[in-house]
C-alpha cells in the first residue's frame, strides 16, 4: 500500500524495484562527460528516418526495447507503459511505442515527465495494478528547436540563459521484487508561477517549483537534505541551480554541496557550447537511466532524491505574453540488497 | 487493492466513489439536447478573456471549482489532480488549475483523457495514495480549430466525416467512501493503428481502439455486453459508431442496441450542423459529468461502461502524412447502495 505522509507526499511500503534501465542519446550527448555510460548512440540526427519527429519516436522505441532486453521482459509482460515527450500532442511517445501493443498511459509534465512516470509506475506497482510498468521519455534537439523556437535552417543565436535540448531517451521498468534499486517515496509537484515570462530562461521559471517540492518532501518525511547522498534536479541548468540554492537557503537548507543537475552533468558547458546546460524530457531521463541508476546499483550511491522539473508553457502561451508555470516531481531512490 | 484481471484490466476491490461532478459548456452545447443538464454555460467564446486558449483554461478552472463546491471539498483537501486537454503542451490544464495549488499530474490521451484521468484517480484512491483525487479535462472549439485546422477567420468548409470540437469541461472527484456511484473496474487501452490518415475522419481512426478495449474488457472480466445498461463511447461520432458495431459483430458482440456516443448525445446533428457529431476532451467529460453520472446517481442507470477514445496524432504528424494511432480507455461505473 501507499502511505500518505502529507498532501502529495507518498511512501511506498513495499518499495517497487527498478528491474532494468536503458538510455539512447545523440552524437553531441555521446561526446559529453557521460558518453561512455549510455547504452546506445544515434549518430544521425534523423536516425535513418524522414523527419526529426520520427527520429525522436525511434529514440523512445529503442530505449524501451533495450530496457526490456536488459530486464529480460517482453512487451506482452508489461501491465502499463507511462510515457511522454515535448512534441505537440506527445507524438514522440505514441508513435514510438504503439508497436509494442502494451497498455499505454500518456503523461505530460514537460521536462518533469520522467519523474511523473516513475511516480505513476510506483503507485501502479504498489497497488497491484501492475507487476511490470515501463517508463520512458524523450526529447530531440532539432524537433524541439523548430517547434519551440526557430526553423533549424535559420541558425538563430541563443541567449546565455538558454538551455540546449538533449537528443535522447531514457527508460526503466519498475516491478515488485527484482532489482537492487527501489523507489522508497515520492512527492507530487504543485504548480508554481513566479511571473517569469522569458521562455529563454526556463531555469529561473522552474527553480521555485524544485524548491517547493524539495522543502515539502523534507518536511513531510521528517528528513534533512544531509540524509541523502545527492539531490539531483532535472534540467535547472546553471541559472536555475543558483536560484534553487538561494531559495532553499532562505528556508535554512544548504543543498549546494549535495546538488547535481542533470542539465549540467550531461554536457561540458564550456567545451560543448550549450550555454546554461541541457534540458528536455530526454535529459534527466537519459542521465537517470545511465549514471544515476548505475551508481545506485553498484553501491556508489545509496540514497538520492531525483527531482525533475518541467516548464508548463507552450509556444502559444509564450507568444501571448503569459508567464511560465512550472512543476517538479520528486522520487526518493534507494539501494537495496 | 487493485486486482489485475488481465493485462491492463483492473478490478477495484474497494470501489472508489464519485464524490462530486460538474460540467461547464459553451453556448452551442447549451442549446443541444443535454443543455439543461450542464451546471454552467459560458456564452462568450472568449469567456471574458483575451484569447480562446485562456478561455479554455477558465472552463477547466470553473468545472473544477464547481465540482469541489458540490463535493464540499476545498482545493487543499485534494491529494492529486489529474487533468488534460488538446492544446499544445496541455496548457489548458496547467494555466487553468495552477491557482488551486494542488498536487498536479498532467495526463495526455487526446479525447480519451477523461477516462484515463478517472483510471489514475481510481488507482490512487484504491492504493492509499489519495483520499480525494480530482479529474478534469476540457476542449474549446475555437482554440482547437485554429490549432488543428485553419484560422477561425478563414471560415473553412468541413467534410461530412468531420466532428465538431465541443467547448466545455467536465470534472469529478473520486474518494474512498462518500457517493452513490463507484468505479468498479477499468481497462487501460492499447494503441491501435489501422493506417487511417484522414485527420477529418477521427471516428474511423478511433473505432478499432474502442473495439479492442471493449472486447478485451468483456473477455477479462468474464462479462457480456448485455450485463451493462449502456456502453457509452467518447466521441466516435456517426461514422466511428457504425464502424464499431461492425468490428464488434465480427467477434459476436452486438453492441448497437446498448450503445450511446457522447459525440452524438451532446448535439442535435441535423439542427446544429455538426456533421458527424461532437469531439474533444471536453465532449465526453461534460457528458459524463452531467447526464451519465446524474443518471447513475438517480438510479436511472445502474451499470455502464464508459469508453473514451483518443486520436494520438498532431497537426505535424498529419502534415507529414503519417497515420492516426488511437487509444481507448474503459471505466466500469456502477450505482451503489
Amino acid at each position: 500500500m501507499v502511505k500518505r505522509l502529507g498532501t502529495g507526499t507518498l511512501l511506498f511500503e513495499n518499495m517497487p524495484r527498478v528491474e532494468g534501465f536503458a538510455s539512447v542519446v545523440g552524437k553531441k550527448e555521446s561526446e559529453g562527460p557521460l558518453g561512455a555510460l549510455f547504452d546506445k548512440t544515434e549518430y544521425d540526427s534523423r536516425g535513418g528516418c524522414e523527419t526529426f519527429e520520427e527520429a525522436e519516436s525511434r529514440l523512445q522505441q529503442e530505449a524501451a526495447r533495450l530496457c526490456m532486453e536488459k530486464a529480460d521482459l517482453r512487451a506482452q509482460e508489461l501491465d502499463a507503459v507511462f510515457a511522454g515527450d515535448l512534441l505537440n500532442q506527445c507524438t514522440g511517445s505514441s508513435f514510438g511505442l504503439m508497436h509494442y501493443g502494451a497498455p499505454y498511459l500518456g503523461q505530460y509534465g514537460a521536462c518533469s515527465t520522467m519523474a511523473q512516470a516513475l511516480l505513476m509506475a510506483a503507485v501502479f506497482t504498489e497497488s497491484g495494478a501492475a507487476d511490470h510498468a515501463l517508463c520512458v521519455t524523450s526529447s530531440h534537439f532539432c524537433a524541439a528547436e523548430r517547434q519551440y523556437r526557430f526553423p533549424m535552417e535559420y541558425g538563430a543565436v541563443r541567449t546565455p540563459t538558454a538551455q540546449w535540448t538533449v537528443t535522447g531517451a531514457g527508460s526503466c521498468i519498475l516491478g515488485k521484487s527484482r532489482g537492487k534499486v527501489a523507489v522508497r517515496a515520492a512527492a507530487v509537484g504543485k504548480i508554481q508561477d513566479m511571473g517569469v515570462t522569458d521562455a529563454n530562461n526556463m531555469g529561473a521559471a522552474m527553480a521555485p517549483a524544485a524548491a517547493d517540492t524539495i522543502l515539502r518532501f523534507l518536511h513531510d518525511s521528517g528528513t534533512a537534505a544531509e540524509d541523502y547522498d545527492r539531490i539531483v534536479t532535472g534540467d535547472l541548468g546553471l541559472v536555475g541551480s543558483g536560484i534553487l540554492y538561494d531559495l532553499l537557503r532562505r528556508e535554512g537548507v544548504d543543498a549546494e554541496p549535495l546538488h547535481d543537475d542533470c542539465g549540467l552533468l550531461i554536457f561540458d558547458r564550456e567545451a560543448q557550447d550549450v550555454h546554461a546546460g541541457g534540458s528536455g524530457c530526454g535529459c534527466c531521463a537519459s542521465v537517470l537511466c545511465s549514471k544515476l541508476l548505475g551508481e545506485l546499483e553498484s553501491g556508489v550511491l545509496r540514497n538520492i532524491l531525483f527531482v525533475a522539473t518541467g516548464a508548463l508553457l507552450s509556444p502559444t502561451t509564450a507568444q501571448q505574453g503569459r508567464s511560465i508555470p512550472s512543476v517538479a516531481h520528486l522520487i526518493h531512490l534507494t539501494a537495496v540488497e
